[in-house]
C-alpha cells in the first residue's frame, strides 16, 4: 500500500529487467552444468557471469541497511526486491544477497571488529568466498537456545572449540570457508549470558565436514547443509564477535531482517507457483474441458491468490514496524509471518502441484524442490510451535495490559 | 500501516470513548429493555438516548463519504471507524451507521431524484426511519441476479410491483417504513439491464410481511429478517430509481463499499472475540494449570491474532484501492475480503467459544450470537463459491495477459 | 461390517418403517403444536399419541443391555437402531430412547436400591416423567471432576444438597420431576472418593430452576437446559445413589454407552444432512447448470460420504469393543469417537447449510437447529481437548510398552 | 472388527516375525550397500537373501486371490499383511508383493495367454526378473483415459508400438524385462473400446528408457521411474493381452484390488511414523519439559491415531465388499479410501517430520522419503480430483434412487 523509496522503485524496475534478461534464461544452463560438473559442490561456471552482470548493474549487496556497505535501503524497501529475487532459486546467489551470508555480513558489519570485517567481511561482500552458520546441533532441541551444547573455551590466547553442528547450511561449498559458531563459554552464567558466537576458519584443524544433510532427496548441491564435526579447533582470541557472552544478543539481532527476507522470497517462490499453475490448467484438457473451467480448480487459484495477498501484507507491515520502531516492539508481526509465509507457500506449491500432476513432483518443474526447500523453513530458525508461542504470550500480555 | 487523516484520527479517537462510556455499558440494559418489551420489534428506549447523544457529538452518519450529508470520509478512513461499531451489536445503530440502511442510504444519495430525497434519505439520515433492501427471493439462486423473479411492470403513473422477497433484513422494526425493491422490468432485455429498483413504502396495500426469519435460534429483533409478498402493490412511477433497466447497475455501485464496511465491522467482532478469549483463559484453571498455559489453547490464540492480523491488512488495502483506483479496480480485493472476513472471524468465535466451555454456547457471551450472525456473511451479497470464482476469473485473466 | 443380531435386524427394519409412517410426518405438526402452544415447556400432544403407538410396537427401551426392563440389545446392536432414531430431533423422545433419561435410567437400573428403582426408575421407563443429570457447574472447569463444588453433606436422616448447577438439560420440561445431582460430600478424600450422586425431586423445597439456557438462540423447549440452584435441599438420607464417594464411579459408568448413543445419533444427523443436500444442489440451477455439476459441490458431497462412513465405522468398532472387552479396554475408541463424529456432523452440516443458501440458517430446514446442537457435544462430558489428551496419553503409553 | 482366517492368521504372525528378525534389521544395510554401489541400477545383494528366505518361509506371492499361484487369501485376509509389508520401503519386493509387479502378475494371471504365462508370469512369480506398467503419457491428462495418444497397430504378424510413456515406475532396475503398454489400436472405436494392452520386452529394438523421474529429489533408484520411448517398436502379435480393444476392461480390473493394497501399505507406513513420533517426543526436551508433555503434540498424535484407525476401517469395509458383492459394488468405497489414505498418511507424516526437527526432513528417518513417495499417491492411479467425482456422482444416484 505504501509507496517504496525513489531509490527502490528504479531498483525494482531493473531487477525486474534483470530477472527476465538474465536470470531465468540462465536457470536451465545452470541446472545443466551443475548436472554434466565432475564436482557437485562448485559452482557452475554460469554463476560467476551472472555474479559479474549483477555487480556491473549495481544490483549488489543490496541487504544492507544503515550502512556504508550496502545499499541503505529500508526493511520495507529491500522486503519488495527480496520478493523479486525468491521467485528464482539462483537469483539470492547472484545478487549476494543470499542467506546465510546475509545475516553472516550484517553480523559482522555490526558487530565485527575492524579486522574481522577486513578478513572476512570483504571477501563475503565482493562475493569471493561464502560463509556457513553453525548453530543447530543434533543432539538437542536447539530451539531452546539454552540447550547449546558446543563449548568454545577461553586458552590463553586462543579459543578452543569443541562440538557437533548440523545443517550449516553453504558449507558443503566449495568457496565456503569461514563458520560463525555458536557455543557456550560460560555454563553457570546467567541464562543468556552463556553462549558466545567466534569465527572458525573451515581449513582449521580439527574440523570436519561429515557429511551432506538431504532436504527430502535434494542434496541443494553446491551449497549443501553440512554437519560439521568441531574437534579441538582452535582459533585465535580475537576471533571471537563483540565479546564473551554475547551470543544470545547477535543471534537476536540477527534474526530479524533474515525473517523478513526469507519470508519476502518465500512469497516470491508461491507467486511463481500460482503463475505456473494458472498457466498449466489454462493449456491441458480433461473430460472435454480446459481444466481451468472446473471450479474446484479455480478455487485452489483464488484461495491462493487470497492467502499470498494477506501473507504479503502481514510481511510489509513487519517490515514497515521494524523500520519505524524497531525489531523489539515488531516481534508479534516478525513471529506471524515467520509462522505464516511457509505455510502459505507449502499450501501454494502443493495446489499447483496437483495441478501439474505426476509432472508436479518430478524435476520437470521448479516445484517439487520449492516445496522441500519451504518445507525446512517450518523449522529453520525455530519450529512455528515456539514461535506461535511467542505470539501467544505477547498477546496475553497486551490482552492483561489493556484490561488494566 | 498508513496513516489515517486528521479528521479521522479524531473521530476514531472519539468514537473509541463512547464505546466505552456510553455504548458497552448499554449493551445488558438494551438486552433486559428488549426481554420485558411487550413488543419485540420495537426498540428499546435506550436506543434512542443512545442516537440522540452520538448525534449530539457529531458521531453520526459518518459513513457517507463525498457527499454533503455525510462526513466526508474515504474509505480507509471510515473502514477504521467500521471495525470500532463493529465490536458491539448496537453500536452500527447508534451512530447511524447500520446495514442495511447505510447502502440504501447510499443509493438514494447517488442514484435518488430530489423528491426520493427529500421524502426518504432525510428522515433516514435523521434516524427518524429504517428501510429495507428486498432483494433475495426463496424460489431462485439468486447469487446469479439474472434468476430474479419479482416483477416491477409499469401500468400509466403507477408500477404494479408483484413477487416474494426474503431476507428483507430490518423489516420486522416498527418504525422500518421503505423498502428498495429489486424485480425485472423487460426479461427481454440484455442480461443486465432486465433489473430495476423501486422505492416501495411499507405500508404500501398489497404489502404483506409474511414472518420474521431466524438465524440458526435468533430472530434478531427488533431488526428482523423478513419474508415479504408483494402482492399487486401499486406505487408512483417517479418512486422508481434512476431509471428502468438500471437496477444491476445501481445494485453493484452499492455493494463495493457495503462490502468493506461489513468485513470491517466481522473483524471488530473477531476482535472482541479474541479479547473475551484471553481473558478467559486467564481466569480458569483445569488440571491445577491456568487455561492460558495450555499450548494448544494459546496456538489458537497465536493463529486468531494472525488471522485477523492478515484480514485487517486486505479489507484495508481493498479500502485504499476503492479511495485510488476506484471499485472497478478493486473488485478482486472486494471479493477476498468479501470471503475471508467472515471465514476468519468464524474461526476466531470458534475457537472462543470452545475455551468458554458451555458458556460460549449460551446467551451470557456475545459469542454465540455472533457466530451465528456472521455465518450468515458467508452467504449474503453472494456466497463464497461465487466470489472465488470471480477471484479465480480476474487471477487467469491477469496471469493470462502477463504471459502475453 | 458385521451382521446385526437376528432380533436387532428385525428392530432395524421395524424402526425404519416406523420413522417413515410415523415420525417425519410428524415432525412439522409437532413444531406446529408448540409454535402454538401456550406453554413452551409443556410437550406437544402428538408426542404422547407417537410414544403410545412406539410401546404398542415395541419400539420402547430399546438402549438397556444386560437388563430385564431392556430390550438386552448389544451395544453394537443398538448403535444401529440409535443412528435411525438420531435422523429426526422428536425421535428418541418417541421411543424413550433420550438423553439424559437413558443415561439416568441406566444409573438407576445398575446402581439403584429396589426403593430407588420402585419410584423412580419405572414412571421413567414407563416414559410418564423425564429426569435431568445435574453435574455441570457455571463457576468451574467441570471437565475437571475434581473441580465440582456442590455440597451434599449428611445431617440425621437427611443430606443436605448446596450448590449452583447449569445445563441440567431436560429440566426445563413440566414433566420432568428428578434430578441425579453430582456433588461433593468429603471433600478431604482420595480424589476420586469425594463425589457423590444423589436423588433430589424437582419440586423439593430449596429447588428453583433459575433460567432457561440458550444455545446458539434455541432455548430447545420443551426439554431446556436449566440453571438450578440447589439451597439447603433436603432430602432422605436413601435418595443416595450406592453410597458416599461413590460418585466419580458412577459417572465413569454412566459415560460409555451414552457416548456410543450420541455419536450414533450424530450420524444419523449427518446422513440426513448429506441427503439434504443431495436433494438441494439436484433441483436448484444457478449460472446455467444445475448446483450438482458444480465440482467443488461435488467435492463437498464426496468429502461427506468419505467422512460419515469413516466416523459410523469407528463409532461401530467401539461399541463393538465394549461388548467383547469392555468399557475400560474400548476408552481410546470411545474418546476418538467422542471426538471426531461431532466434528464430522459440523462439517457436513456446514456444507449442507452453505448449500442452502440463506435457507439453511433458518427455521425452513433442520439443518441450523441440527447445527447448534451438535456443536455443543464438543464440550458436553468434557471439550475435545480433555478428550484428545486421553488418546494421546493411552497411546504413548502403548507405545511405550511396545518399545519395552 | 472382523476375524483373519485361519491361514492368514497363521501368515500375519510369521510376517510380524520376519519383519522384526530380517526386514527391519536389513534397512540400514541396504542403504548402504546400495550407497556404495557401483550401479544405482542393481539390487543390493542382501535384496535377494531376504527374498531367499521368505520364499524358503512360505511368505511369498501372497497377493494373488483365487488362483493356484498365489496363496488364495481374500482381499480382507491379504489387506492386514500389506499393512505389515507397508511398513518397511524395503519388503514388498522382499516377499514379490511390490507394485507395479503384483497388478501386473494379476494382469497375466487373470488374461494372459498360457504362452504368455510361461514367459512371463512365472519368471515373475519366482521374483527373477521385474516388470513395468506403461500407461501415463507426458503429454496429456492421463486421468482421462481416453486421451491416450501411444499407437499399437497390427502389421502383419506383428504390432508396431509408438508413443512415449512416463512414469513406467520399476523400468530403471537392471532386472526390470517387461512392459505392459497401454496405447489405442483402433481411435475410430466407441470410446471404452480404443485401447489395447501389449507386452512389450525392454531389449526389444526401438525400446529407449530416456531418464529416469525423480520424486522430491529421490531417483528411487534401483526401481526408479522412467521415461521411455517406443520408437516403432515391434512385438509378435501374440503378445497382445486379452484381445484388441480389451484395454480398458483390463485396466478396470487391474485397479481395484491394487488401490487396496497401496492404501494398506500406507496405513503401514502411516503406523511407523506415529510410532516414529511417540518415541522422539518422548525422548527429547525442550524449555524444560519433555516434548510428549506438550499439549499440541499431544493433540497430533492423537489426531493421528483417529485418522489411522478410521481409514485402516474404510479400507477393510473395502476389501470385505470386494470380497462379498466384488469390485463394482465396492467402487464407492475403493475411491474414498483411494482418497482418503494417501492424505491421512501424508498428515501423519508431516507432524511426525515437525516433531522430529530438522532431522525429520533429512536421510537419517524414513519420514521424508515416505512422504514423498506417499505424496505420489494422490496422482497415482487417476489424482483425487477424478475420485472425489466419482464418489459423488454415485452418491447423488443412490439418493437420488432412494427419493424414488
Amino acid at each position: 500500500m505504501l509507496a517504496l523509496s525513489k531509490q527502490a522503485e528504479d531498483l525494482h524496475a531493473r531487477l525486474l529487467a534483470f530477472m527476465d534478461e538474465h536470470v531465468y534464461p540462465a536457470e536451465p544452463v545452470y541446472e545443466k552444468q551443475h548436472e554434466e560438473a565432475e564436482d557437485r559442490w562448485a559452482w557452475p561456471p554460469i554463476m560467476e557471469e551472472l555474479k559479474a552482470k549483477a555487480k556491473a548493474e549495481g544490483l549488489w549487496n543490496l541487504f544492507l541497511p544503515e550502512s556504508d556497505y550496502g545499499a541503505g535501503l529500508s526493511n520495507y524497501d529491500y522486503a519488495h526486491l527480496c520478493e523479486i529475487m525468491g521467485r528464482s532459486p539462483i537469483a539470492p546467489i547472484v545478487f549476494n544477497c543470499s542467506a546465510p551470508d546475509t545475516g553472516n555480513m550484517e553480523v559482522l558489519e555490526r558487530y565485527g571488529s575492524e579486522a574481522q570485517k577486513k578478513q572476512w567481511l570483504e571477501p563475503l561482500l565482493e562475493g569471493k568466498i561464502k560463509s556457513c552458520f553453525s548453530m543447530t546441533e543434533p543432539a538437542v532441541a536447539s530451539s531452546d537456545a539454552t540447550n547449546i551444547a558446543t563449548e568454545i573455551k577461553r586458552d590463553g590466547d586462543e579459543y578452543i572449540v569443541n562440538g557437533r553442528k548440523w545443517w550449516s547450511s553453504g558449507a558443503m561449498a566449495r568457496n565456503c570457508k569461514i563458520a560463525i559458531v555458536m557455543g557456550k563459554n560460560d555454563p553457570n552464567a546467567e541464562k543468556h549470558r552463556q553462549q558466545s558466537m567466534i569465527l572458525v576458519p573451515l581449513d582449521a584443524p580439527g574440523v570436519t565436514i561429515e557429511r551432506p544433510l538431504h532436504v527430502f532427496g535434494y542434496d541443494h548441491a553446491p551449497k549443501g547443509h553440512a554437519e560439521i564435526h568441531y574437534d579441538n579447533v582452535r582459533v585465535p582470541a580475537e576471533n571471537l564477535i563483540l565479546g564473551e557472552g554475547r551470543g544470545f544478543e547477535i543471534a537476536q539481532g540477527r534474526l530479524g531482517p533474515g525473517r523478513i527476507h526469507h519470508c519476502m522470497r518465500t512469497i516470491g517462490i508461491a507467486e511463481r507457483a500460482l503463475e505456473a499453475m494458472c498457466e498449466r490448467v489454462e493449456n491441458r484438457e480433461a473430460f472435454g474441458r480446459k481444466i481451468s473451467e472446473f471450479d474446484s480448480i479455480r478455487k485452489n487459484i483464488a484461495r491462493s491468490r487470497i492467502e499470498i495477498e494477506q501473507a504479503r501484507l502481514l510481511t510489509l507491515k513487519a517490515a514497515k514496524m521494524m523500520d519505524e520502531v524497531g525489531n523489539k516492539e515488531a516481534r508479534q508481526e516478525i513471529a506471524m509471518i515467520k509462522v505464516i509465509a511457509p505455510e502459505m507457500a507449502l499450501n501454494v506449491l502443493d495446489r499447483a502441484i496437483q495441478a501439474h500432476g505426476a509432472m508436479g513432483v518430478c524435476q520437470d518443474t521448479f516445484l517439487a524442490s520449492a516445496w522441500a526447500n519451504v518445507r525446512t523453513l517450518r523449522m529453520a530458525d525455530g519450529p512455528d510451535e515456539v514461535h506461535l508461542d511467542s505470539i501467544a504470550k505477547l498477546e496475553l500480555r497486551r490482552q492483561r495490559a489493556a484490561r488494566g
